[in-house]
Order: C-alpha cells, then sequence, then structure tokens
C-alpha cells in the first residue's frame, strides 16, 4: 500500500437509484411516475434514440396511466453547454413539468438531469458547472424525480450523480456533480437494447468492463485522511460495495461478453450484459473511476477523422467506451504494483478459465487478458488506430490531466510523466 | 421446481436507502439532515438506548450543524398500536418537525417511520395498518426524510418499507408496508453497537442469518404469474440483487459469528457483524422471508415466562431473532427439495471449512450447520426450552398462518400440516 494517512477515513457512503429491471419493465413507468408524484412529465431522448420507437412508446405508457407526457429529442450525442441550454429552453415552452424520463444512452440521461436541475431549481447552467470551470453551486432544493431508462448497455449514467459536457468556447470536458442528480428510479428493459449494433455492444461493453475494474481497483476509501462530513464526494474510493458489484459485474462479463457481440439476438447474453451495466454503475458511482476514464476524455474530445462502425457518420468519434478501453491495459499494467493481488483476481474473473495469458510475468497478466477480449471484440489495436500518433502524446496527457476529479481516485499518484508512458505504450496494443 | 407459471414474471425490483457506514458516521448526521432539507427533527428512541448516552449525542451532532432536535424515548420494545399512537401524540406535542432519526433498533426505527406517516401524511394509525386488520390506506405523499440509526446488528429495519406491530385488542401482530416508509438514509456506525450483552449479539446475529438465508432460498421472482404494475410489493422473491446481498453476509457471518458472541470488544467481527446485518438488510428488504420469521411472530408473541439474558428482566420475552432461529434448522430441511443446489450452496457459505456435518444426508446438512451454530452461540435447544410444549403446537401454527405476506415467498407452498411438523420437531433440536 503506498498511502499512509495520519487520521485514516473510517466512513464510506453509498447511494443509488431505486432500480425496475427485466423485460417489459419499460411499460409501467406510468405507474412508476405517479407514485413519484409526478402528473405531467418530459421524456428526454435523442433523434437517433427517437427513431427505435422506443420513446414514443414510453410515453404512451405513461399516457395510459392518465398523466400527460411530451417527448423531446433535445439530446445531443455528447452534450455541450450549447445543447443544454437549448434543451433546457425547449422544455422551459412546454412546461411545466413534475417529472422526467430519460430514454437513451448516457447523453439523453445527463440531458435530463441538466434541464432538470435548471428547471427546478432555476439559475444558468455555469452557475452548477463544476469549480473552477463554473460556479459549482449547489441545488437548493431536491430536483423534480427523474426516471433513466437506459438504450445502451453501458454508461451507467443511470446510477451516477453527475452531468458530463463539453464547455465549447473553453474546449473542455466538464461536469455538474451532485448528489441530487442521480435519478429516483432506473428502469433498465434488455429489449431496449435489442437493436443496438454489435460494434455499440464492444464499446459500451468495454465502459461496463471498465467501470467494473477502475472500481475495483480505486484507491481505497480507508487510505484517505478523514474527511469532514461537508468534503464527502459520491465518490469515495473503493469499499465493501461497490466491490462486490464490481465483482459480480465483471463475472457477468466474463460470461455474457464475448457471446453478446457476436449474436446481438441472443436474449440470455443481452439481459447478463444489461445487468453487468447496472452492477458496475451502481459500484463506480460509489467508488469511483480513475486513469482510463480520464485518458478518455481527450481521446474522444480530439479526435481528427475516426469513423467507428455501428455509430452514425456524420461526424467523426471514438466512442466513450472504446476511449476508456484504448488505454486500459497499460493504465492496470501500471496500476498492478498498488494492489498486486487485486489485479490478479480481477484476471481470474474475466478470464475463469485461465487462458495462456497466465504464463506471463504477473503484472503482465490482466493486460493479456484485457488485450485478447479487445482483439476479440473488434477494439481497435491502440491509439494508433483511431488516428493518434507520438506526436499527440503530450496533448493526450494534458486532457487527462483535468481530469482530476477522477484521478483523485487513481490508485497510485498520478503525474504527467506516467500518462505519458501509458499513452505511449497504447499506440499500439498487439502485434 | 414446483411452480410454472403461464405467465412468468420477467421483472423485479430494488430499492434500499442511502447509506453511511463507518465508525463515526454517527457524529455526521446534523449535516445530513440539512442536505435532506430537515431544519427541526425529533429523534426517536426507547429508554434503553436514551440510557447509553448515543441518543443524546446524537442529537447534540445534530444541533451543532445548526439545527433543532428533540429527542423522545418513546419507542416502546415490540410496538403496539397504544405505543405508536402515544409516540406520535408526543411528537405532534413538540412538533412541528421536518425529519425524524431513529437511533435504536428495530423498535425504535419502526416507531419513527408511523411517527412520521402520522405526522406527515395525517389520518390515524389503523387507516395505514395492513388489511384485513387495518384498512390498508397508501400514504398520499412522500414522508418526511428519516435518518435511521441502527444500535443492534440485527433487524434490518433501516433497510425495510414496513413497520411492524402488535395490535393489543386483536392479539395479532401485523404492519403498516410501503415503499414510502423506508428510510431515506442509514447510518450504521458500529461504535453504537458496542455495549450490546452478547445474549443480544447472539439474538440479533441469528436474525441477520435468517434474512439472508430466507431471501436466498425465497420463492424466485420469475417464478410468479406476472404481476400488474399496481400489485408489485417491495418483496419480490429471490433475484439476482437480493441473492448478492445474502450470499456476502452470509460469508461475514462465517467470519465473525462466533467470535462476535465470544468478544464483543473484537473491533473486526463487530464490524463484519454490522455490514453483515446492513447486507442482509439491503436484500431481504427486497426478496422478502418465510417460514422462520413466520413462526417467529406467535413464538415471540405468546411467550409465557421465558427471560433469555442479555435482555430487560421486567417482561418475560423471546427475542425476535431467538424466535426466528428456533425453528430456523427444521424449516430449511423442509425447504430442501425446492432447491437443493441453493440449501447446499448456503451450507458451503455458512460453513466454509467443511465440518463434520457434512458427512450427513444432503438435506440434512443446513440444519446440522445452524444446529451447531446455535449451540455454540448458546442460543436455546428449541422451542421447549423457551417455554412451549406439544400441545402449543396448533395455536403456534394457527399464529403463523396469520403470516400470510411472509408465507407468500415460501419456496414451496405451505399450509397447516407443514407447519406443524416444522413446529413439532423444533421442540428439541439437539440431543
Amino acid at each position: 500500500m503506498t498511502w499512509s494517512p495520519a487520521n485514516p477515513e473510517s466512513v464510506f457512503t453509498y447511494g443509488a437509484p431505486a432500480l425496475k429491471f427485466g423485460a417489459g419493465a419499460a411499460d409501467e413507468i406510468g405507474h412508476d411516475l405517479l407514485a413519484l408524484g409526478a402528473r405531467r412529465v418530459l421524456v428526454v431522448t435523442d433523434a437517433g434514440v427517437l427513431a427505435t420507437g422506443w420513446p414514443e412508446r414510453v410515453a404512451e405508457g405513461i399516457r395510459g396511466s392518465g398523466l400527460e407526457a411530451v417527448v423531446h429529442d433535445s439530446a445531443h450525442v455528447e452534450p455541450t453547454d450549447a445543447s443544454l441550454v437549448a434543451a433546457a429552453d425547449r422544455a422551459r415552452a412546454d412546461g411545466p413539468f413534475d417529472g422526467y424520463v430519460a430514454v437513451g444512452g448516457g447523453s439523453s440521461i445527463d440531458t435530463a438531469k441538466a434541464v432538470d436541475l435548471l428547471l427546478s431549481d432555476g439559475g444558468d447552467l455555469m452557475d452548477y458547472v463544476n469549480a473552477p470551470v463554473g460556479a459549482g453551486r449547489a441545488p437548493s432544493r431536491p430536483l423534480a424525480p427523474l426516471v433513466a431508462v437506459p438504450t445502451t448497455t453501458g454508461t451507467g449514467a443511470e446510477s451516477t450523480t453527475i452531468c458530463v459536457l463539453d464547455v465549447l468556447a473553453l474546449k473542455v470536458k466538464t461536469g455538474i456533480s451532485h448528489v441530487r442528480l442521480r435519478p429516483s428510479l432506473a428502469v433498465v428493459d434488455p429489449r431496449l437494447t435489442a437493436s443496438q449494433p454489435s460494434g455499440v455492444t464492444a464499446s459500451a461493453g468495454m465502459d461496463i468492463l471498465c467501470h467494473a475494474l477502475e472500481s475495483w481497483t480505486a484507491r481505497p476509501f480507508a487510505s484517505y485522511e478523514r474527511k469532514q462530513p461537508g468534503e464527502r464526494v459520491p465518490y469515495c474510493g473503493s469499499n465493501p460495495i461497490s466491490d462486490m458489484w464490481s465483482e459480480r459485474a465483471m463475472s457477468l462479463l466474463a460470461k455474457a461478453f464475448r457471446t453478446a457481440v457476436r449474436d446481438g439476438s441472443d436474449e440470455g447474453a443481452r439481459g447478463d450484459m444489461a445487468l453487468a451495466a447496472t452492477f458496475a454503475g451502481l459500484g463506480f458511482g460509489n467508488a469511483g473511476v480513475h486513469v482510463p476514464h480520464a485518458n478518455a476524455y481527450p481521446i474522444a474530445g480530439r479526435v481528427r477523422d475516426f469513423h467507428p462502425e455501428g455509430y452514425p457518420h456524420d461526424e467523426p468519434m471514438v466512442p466513450h467506451g472504446m476511449a476508456v478501453a484504448l488505454t486500459a491495459p497499460e493504465a492496470f499494467r501500471w496500476t498492478f504494483e498498488a494492489d498486486p493481488e487485486r489485479h490478479l483476481a480481477a484476471a481470474r474473473l474475466l478470464d475463469p478459465e485461465h487462458g495462456p495469458r497466465w504464463a506471463a510475468e504477473p503484472r503482465d497478466v490482466l493486460p493479456g487478458v484485457l488485450a485478447d477480449l479487445l482483439r476479440d471484440i473488434g477494439m481497435p489495436n491502440g491509439l494508433h488506430a483511431v488516428g493518434y500518433g507520438e506526436g499527440d502524446v503530450d496533448d493526450l496527457v494534458e486532457g487527462a490531466l483535468k481530469q482530476q476529479r477522477l484521478l483523485a481516485t487513481s490508485p497510485r499518484e498520478v503525474g504527467a510523466g506516467d500518462l505519458a508512458g501509458i499513452v505511449t505504450r497504447s499506440l499500439q496494443l498487439w502485434d
């Protein structure tokens, strides 16, 4: 253990939305909204998800319970300050609403969080954005109930207290983070992920895996100095509860991930992936994530012309899960020494059959297991394959260093040199 | 599997309070209440817990954050309709309050739930009591925030949606059950259980164990006919999430239970018991409990003159956990055939070293593991030892049959004959 706090933390916290899980769950949301006290709700989605028909179907179900429901495809994939303000303006024009439903991926769910915040608590978006980019103001009262209905088995946004956004003028990715942003209820209905293309299942699945693995290896809560109550943050480091969710998510992934990518119609695998996403979300929503997620911000944000399969082709993008995955093998080779046994335990969970990678040096086992998985599910072979070269390393490191909120849960203290090593070694992951 | 629903349930639900766990957590409640929007709170406890000084210490901490706090020792051990009405009347006289804190065991927490309900929603107690005893009315609005601070490592009341009470005139134990009764936050601080006598650790620990084991063996959620949304109940049968909590709770008990009974000053064991109680509560608060808990109601309710060690001697009592434990070995011998592998898995979790009981017939392994534990921690040798004989069996069965809400999660359909067999074989548990 590299940490030796003078007055070690003895307390950890845990919070989660209520959960309704299973095929058919999305048809019951009207009843759930009534129980939450809502009567007129806004369904927030994006144009792509709207085209699947699910948001209208969910809205129809809500109307069937006697509530009013309005659908806005106001979520921008990767929300920006401009897109969130526009979504809030559109909601204000059609309001008032006393409940919100997000149907979509992390972008829709995060947009609904921001709309709920701005309409429930007033003020400008930048008032609430994390300091120093914004004023970091806390909402002064509970928000209206938000029901999150994820349509990709990945982001975990249904479990978290954060809304991620790009501030366009500053070219920075940041967030709004407060416990009141956590949805009241997550409705996880595996039917909504049935149409997910294989490439999306692969990228989103790597997001799940890294949520679990980064939580599992996160700096332990008891290794921090004791916090005053007002200093506590939702992400408190690895702890007995987040460990449990992470372990279970990794076991589900070991069983279902490759199958779900190969055959999207396999209902068992799809259900297991939805459950893994939920479990990992419940874990990292409390423990936190670290190096691979910090690296993912600039990797996604500085994309030039990569166009992944399964995603819209109008704008270049490195999908979030892919951006997280690409430095994961090298990040976990670097974190290994913080807790070798935990890294080997994760490798055992992810590769229960002990494949050939187990002949390697202990620190290389988990990176090997991850590289095999990346190759099997069709991920690009490192950062080079998505358009980055040696000349981009400093830029990527500078972007990752801005994510101090995430790097604070790294199991080793991390500096520019460490990140440069990880990023450089991630340019190509296998021969 | 004995169930074959025509249209099987595909949905399960999960809810839980937010959690703050660890030594020192009870000193931060003022901050947590402010975040929940409270300004003037009532601390509910009982006379026994009041004498430990913890309720006043918690109230002082709350006042230190600038809130008002009033302490009432208004909880009766095993609440009755009369005690709950008296507690609500006393609260009304000192009110209004916009937040509640329960410091104590299940009785204090359940009393606070009822006081919060009656003062937040109006009406009479019997309006809300489960039908057919009461009118079964649902609260019409969210209650004021309730922070539950358990001082015994057992009941799980901090996680559940129910308030248990005796209706004196009808001589029946029943409850008020609604999702709005679930506390907003559970603060589990192992320091508060430090003064717990060994006998209380043993009884309360058996309550934890049976929460975990009954949830783990509860009728699976998918074995029920599909429910309409309005028919869903908080206790939905065993499911992937409750299974996870139950398994983890059993592993913690295997490690810590005997040690915690033997040496109450062992901080590691006490922490593990507090964590096990929390985990088991999070499991059974969603899956449900069944035969041992149903039997426990009349076993505790019809006590004549048993006075257990470690409890107040003024009234005869069979403590709740002891009442649950006494028919557990025989109940699990009877449920074995519903899912042999699950019963053996539980025995492995509780007895990871595979003691001599594993030489028995498979159906006898788990009962044997439980009987060994009961003997080791000083539980009475069956119902006979707490004052019941052959002549009481019909009476106890009649009482257990009234707990249809619990028996509905039994993994086998259960009738009077089954219960009579279990109760009779529980008169003496070992030679």
